[in-house]
């Protein structure tokens, strides 16, 4: 019984591999190079494709041998295997595949609204779209469990154990320790230079950087690429074929360099999950995780002094006449620099936690009703005021700045925060054994990778994030290392006492 | 009965519809950025659905459904879709599915061999392969109809209506009037000047060359794009979405250059089938006309003199100290000198359908048994000497240097010598509607396309290829004008009384 059940289950996790598979790269090839025109055909295609692997997805035999499996001797990882199968029938059999598939349908035409809104600045193009992905997911919410607040269904989606309460006491925090030392950075503008960085950047010569950094990084070309689109991304097709795109813009330098390096950070880990996970639901790690992994690069490893050793050279030597007078110090210390700005994805590292904030407060507020959704974009510009000083320019840079709500991703922003903090704690416990610095300097990526693979990416999706953490760490989930890390850290940079 | 019907065709071409651009993205992506080390994932998905497309396109009710609508009354379009739908039942049903997966398969296994075999120079590696897949078409050709020659039945695939009695006639045409022609310009080489064309070109300068080729040709990148593969090829999404790729050599200026103009010669036709026949198979139009519009493109526009008249300039601008003092006459002549040579990719328009000649002979052989499939590598290299005077150095540039026979696709190659002839008609009538030197050195390829738009396009799929010579030319398909053309053009170039 036992070893014909889970050979009808493998040839339905089989099954699945290959419609994601195809759903994957239309999408990719959709964000990076498809003609804009070819838009509907491939929205029609998609979304039969989609209903076709939602049939797959909830199919009633399965779930019941599925069930039936739970009684049986199984080792952990089939433990876990169906436990994720059975959390994922929970998430979709209530929803009928007619209502699945035409939400399909909505966030491609919503996404499509989105950015026509954004590209001519209007809120009032996007907003009947959001208001309908936004019924559409209550609906869902209600439909799936109608005991649960909607939020805390959406946000354990994303981060598995995670709820608002949990939620609530991270944000608290980030309020109380780092809103005030945001307002003191602010009034110390004049302590880091970053005059030079200023002005317009050859986007071929920075595509030349990215090559110097993917070496860097270790990013192989026989097992990854990097493309071109709107937002940087990655996608992990399979073990040994991940994606990760970039977005170059010319008055920019930062921006190519630190999604290159977040972007990297998220395709070593996907490249790192067991290969005998390949497919498999064991590879669908927690978003938290995946972010602490993306933003440890882009962060805590990316921002160093020692990371900038050997690679500062190479930017100089791409703009002599720009960078010579400048030194590796003056750099580092600029590319540290913090600011309150508008955009979340060019934030710097201590107010970017902020922007994570007004988007769970606003997505809370939703959920709950507290929000009036007839006003988002009021209360979006209220709350930069009120949070960061900033009064919004345009609507463009301001409610329709991201992508996620317009596909119904609520619950996804908090991952960004928290993976910060999981960051902070795996750096603590990663220096007890390696010198980072060492490493940095000497371009020895190698070592640290090999500390993420036995410490973290070994398990892939096989234990929760917040086991992998306490494995990682010795210690459970302790957001004080983020909260100290970013205190010290601007406190020192700008001189704080 | 019949509306119900035809519901019916319409839900299952629909579903076909779906996984066509799965599978077609799939490719795409492969072929163009895809890392290497994801292929065996890629393959076993893609091999999977292959299999689910297969079952779909031989459903048996569906055919029961074709059947019996053949007997309803319907307006011609309808009719020729559903004869081709029989026509594709009729080629697959007789295959078992496990068979067809597996074939799939080891086609992938064979390009894969292929290549290894091409980079590594030893036919050894790929010829087991090549067996296996000859061995499998042989089979498949016996099941389809074992009363047909297996020839017949794969040139047929290839170009509706054509068989080896029709290709035998239009070859020998080929070999008695043109293998002279060839023999008596090899003797004239320094009749035209080509020294310039040597050295380094570069990739750079090549690429803002295609820019302003693509935007020459109305290749418009709101429903065309352009990848870079290792040979260039065209693959249809959509009727809005219609990609082509190139490849770019360092050592060869025009290569990339008409390379651009022969796909784009292919996405035209795509792009101006009519949309209401998008996804359908009234979009799978014959090979030989797809390789007319291609193949016209790249020699009959691409190589005139009057294509050139501002083009020449851009070129100039790129490359000023390389080509300033070399006239647009003395390029264009350059362009169209013909010489044997070993690669049919790169070969001239006089040269190239003998390297097709070749292929035609031995897959006949293949196929009859008159070529033993031990020798193909000496009856390759035999041929090569016989008609175009040329020892092969290496198998790299000899029996491997396409990919056509490692998947299996026997029967092809015929349909790109005789694309040309269609062309050299085409070509003719057009000349009667249009002053063609006239639009080209106008830049006005738009009453070029108009006129491949009401003569060409408009049919798609939905009369076979010989009917739409005979509409677009008024008289039936005549290879005497290719011919002539050949004839004089290079006898008048090479000053040959």
């Amino acid at each position: 019984m036992k070893e014909e059940a889970m050979k009808r289950i493998k040839a339905w996790q089989d099954e699945i591999k290959a419609y994601q598979l195809a759903l994957t790269t239309m999408s990719y090839d959709r964000l990076t190079v498809a003609p804009e025109n070819g838009i509907d055909y491939y929205s029609e295609q998609a979304a039969y494709l989609s209903g076709v692997l939602y049939s797959i997805q909830t199919d009633p035999d399965i779930e019941k041998t599925l069930n039936e499996l739970k009684s049986e001797e199984l080792n952990a990882e089939q433990k876990r295997m169906i436990e994720l199968h059975l959390k994922d029938f929970d998430r979709l059999k209530r929803i009928p595949k007619d209502d699945y598939v035409a939400y399909q349908k909505l966030c491609q035409v919503s996404e499509k609204k989105w950015e026509e809104a954004k590209i001519k600045k209007d809120y009032s193009i996007f907003e009947p779209y959001l208001l309908q992905v936004i019924a559409a997911q209550k609906k869902f919410c209600a439909l799936r469990d109608a005991t649960k607040e909607p939020y805390d269904i959406l946000l354990d989606d994303y981060e598995e154990g995670m709820d608002q309460k949990k939620y609530d006491a991270f944000f608290a925090l980030i309020k109380e320790k780092l809103l005030p030392l945001i307002h003191e950075i602010t009034l110390k503008q004049d302590a880091l230079r970053t005059d030079f960085l200023e002005g317009s950047w050859d986007i071929e010569k920075q595509k030349q950087m990215m090559k110097v950094l993917q070496k860097y990084l270790n990013f192989d070309p026989s097992w990854g690429y990097m493309g071109i689109s709107a937002h940087p991304f990655t996608s992990c097709f399979s073990h040994n074929d991940v994606r990760i795109t970039n977005a170059y813009h010319e008055n920019m330098l930062l921006s190519s360099i630190f999604s290159l390096i977040h972007e990297t950070g998220h395709a070593i880990y996907e490249h790192q999950i067991p290969e005998a996970y390949e497919g498999t639901v064991l590879c669908n790690v927690s978003m938290g995780i995946h972010e602490s992994q993306s933003r440890m690069y882009e962060n805590n490893l990316g921002r160093r002094m020692s990371f900038w050793n050997r690679n500062y050279d190479e930017l100089v030597s791409l703009w002599p006449d720009r960078l010579k007078d400048i030194d590796q110090e003056t750099f580092v210390r600029a590319v540290n620099s913090a600011k309150p700005s508008l955009i979340r994805t060019e934030a710097d590292e201590l107010t970017y936690p902020v922007h994570i904030l007004i988007r769970y407060e606003i997505e809370k507020g939703i959920f709950d009703g507290s929000v009036d959704c007839r006003r988002l974009e009021e209360t979006w510009n209220q709350k930069m005021k009120e949070y960061l000083g900033i009064t919004v320019p345009d609507t463009s840079q301001g409610i329709l700045q991201d992508v996620h709500w317009s596909d119904g991703s609520f619950g996804y922003f908090p991952t960004y925060a928290l993976g910060s903090a999981y960051a902070a704690q795996f750096i603590n416990a990663m220096q007890k054994d390696i010198d980072i610095d060492t490493a940095l300097a000497y371009q020895d990526m190698a070592s640290i990778q090999k500390w993420q693979k036995e410490r973290i990416h070994c398990y892939g999706a096989s234990i929760p994030s917040l086991q992998i953490i306490e494995n990682a760490t010795g210690e459970s989930f302790n957001p004080q290392y983020y909260i100290e890390y970013l205190y010290n850290k601007y406190r020192d940079l700008y001189q704080i006492k």
